[in-house]
């Protein structure tokens, strides 16, 4: 079985981790989201890129869910010691090595996709990693700050500003010009089943749909398409979704979500137990519902929820 | 009064300490030598001028006598994990912070000489530190390995190969091509005194000596220039000097080092006691000299060794 995953960083990651025990024998490629990628320090930093490969590599910093296990942040001390910034974004000495690797192998002249490809050579991430593009794509997001209106990087919105602030748009810059990068569109047409993880809809999965050709191709792959909500009783599960639905104008409920990818997308969608009462409005926008267990608070129940989403693209393959 | 220094890595930078302590009220400039600086993962890495500022900046690793005190590897480890190296070369993870911050200083058009500054302002080394140049010099060399002739790199060389094989010669490439940074031809035209502390004669101070305009600045400055033995009973009192000292036809001794330099450029020798005997014939050859205890044993020591070349330079001002 063929499965692509359109994901994010931590949610995503985590998610694949139970996929992988639920489908041992599936070939799995994930699209992952470059729109988050940050320069810092000369060097090109692709979080989301990095979560999903140290997770599924064993080298995540399993507590915080991004970043390398055993870390030191020595580097880091240090340049802040000559003054050099920015501080609020947590690099560890071992993870500077990846960005230093993947810049060294962009300078010269390498696509991310192939220097992703060089780097999971060492994680073995047991799926084919896929960046959405090779192009340059930074997601923006416009805020009030200081009485001025203003375009912050992702980042510095969600990190440094940790969402204090109402996101009132959200761009990923340069989406409009970039194009799939190689394997994507061939992987989505491909693909027996499209799973969309509980990745944030606006900036993770939103940003990948937003690469020209990726949401036509899940569209056209006639494959069952299913996600699992973020959403559980009106608040994300982690981080801060919320604050960027509302920049979009989505309400931050797990039927809003899906009617946000609508049923031209989304086939079927699992939203938590606490939720069963979205079932109904799910389904009206013709998308297939049910409620099951969505935390995933360890292995297990993360592979019973891909179960679940593998049962539920079964269940549209057969309707 | 103004001292001029022209220093390499560990011997110049420990001398530096003691001239410190000699003369507290002097205004000290160091010439320092650019020519083993290396590209290392896209970062440009300065270890001459590193150890300087960090051994009287107080970051210094006491022990190994270069990198950082309190050091950790793992960003190397991490890199050596994904392939990346050279491995011999010894990155620690708070010292990678300086090559990335000068490099970033560098690609944004700053030259050395401006970065230089702006690293010490942190480090407060109590002396200005000048690179030799601003322009690339690069010490290669000419060595038979496995029945090949090849140049290597001057730390490939002594780092990896730690000078295992012959030196057939050693070129600083780019030298006659470099222009003295901005302060250097000015610092040595103002000097009361000029000191080659004893650093390597071939690798460090004569790099230094091969830019176009140094070496007649020095002579022409009509101040005494003084230097310090680092050949003590025949061998180098630390390095492998004796090694690079073969290339360029020049015995491990000494009178011989104070030969090399000549009379036209050296008008005192300090050598240490053990060589005695040396006296007579750096004298016969012009220059001063005298036997004192050069072993920089800790800061007493060094103190003295300095406190000694500064009485030299005033009995060669007198005389």
């Amino acid at each position: 079985m063929r499965i692509v995953v359109l994901a994010g960083g931590i949610g995503g990651a985590r998610f694949l981790r139970g996929l992988k025990q639920a489908a041992p024998d599936a070939d799995i490629t994930v699209i992952g989201n470059t729109g988050d990628d940050i320069h810092l320090f000369g060097l090109k930093v692709c979080p989301d890129l990095d979560t999903v490969m140290y997770t599924l590599g064993g080298g995540i910093n399993e507590e915080q869910g991004w970043g390398r296990a055993d870390e030191t942040f020595h580097l880091k001390e240090e340049l802040a010691a000559y003054g050099v910034g920015p501080e609020w974004f947590g690099l560890g000495d071992r993870d500077f090595a990846t960005h230093i690797v993947r810049t060294q192998m962009i300078t010269a002249g390498f696509p991310l996709s192939a220097v992703t490809e060089a780097l999971c050579d060492r994680w073995k991430p047991g799926v084919r990693l896929l960046p959405m593009t090779d192009d340059r794509v930074e997601t923006h997001v416009a805020v009030e700050l200081d009485g001025e209106r203003k375009a912050v990087h992702f980042q510095e919105y969600w990190v440094r500003l940790r969402a204090s602030v109402p996101a009132e748009a959200v761009v990923p810059v340069g989406a409009e010009q970039s194009k799939p990068a190689p394997g994507v569109l061939e992987a989505l047409a491909e693909a027996d089943v499209i799973l969309f993880p509980p990745s944030n809809p606006v900036v993770s999965i939103g940003t990948i749909l937003a690469v020209p050709g990726i949401r036509e191709a899940i569209a056209d792959a006639g494959v069952p398409v299913v996600g699992l909500s973020p959403i559980v009783g009106d608040a994300p599960v982690r981080g801060m979704a919320d604050k960027v639905l509302a920049a979009v104008g989505v309400e931050s409920t797990a039927a809003a979500v899906a009617e946000h990818y609508g049923s031209g997308l989304l086939d079927g969608w699992l939203v938590d137990t606490v939720d069963a009462d979205a079932v109904t409005r799910v389904r009206a926008a013709g998308i297939l519902c049910r409620a099951v267990p969505l935390m995933m608070s360890g292995l297990d129940a993360t592979t019973q929820m891909a179960r679940e989403a593998l049962a539920m693209a079964e269940e549209v393959r057969e309707a």
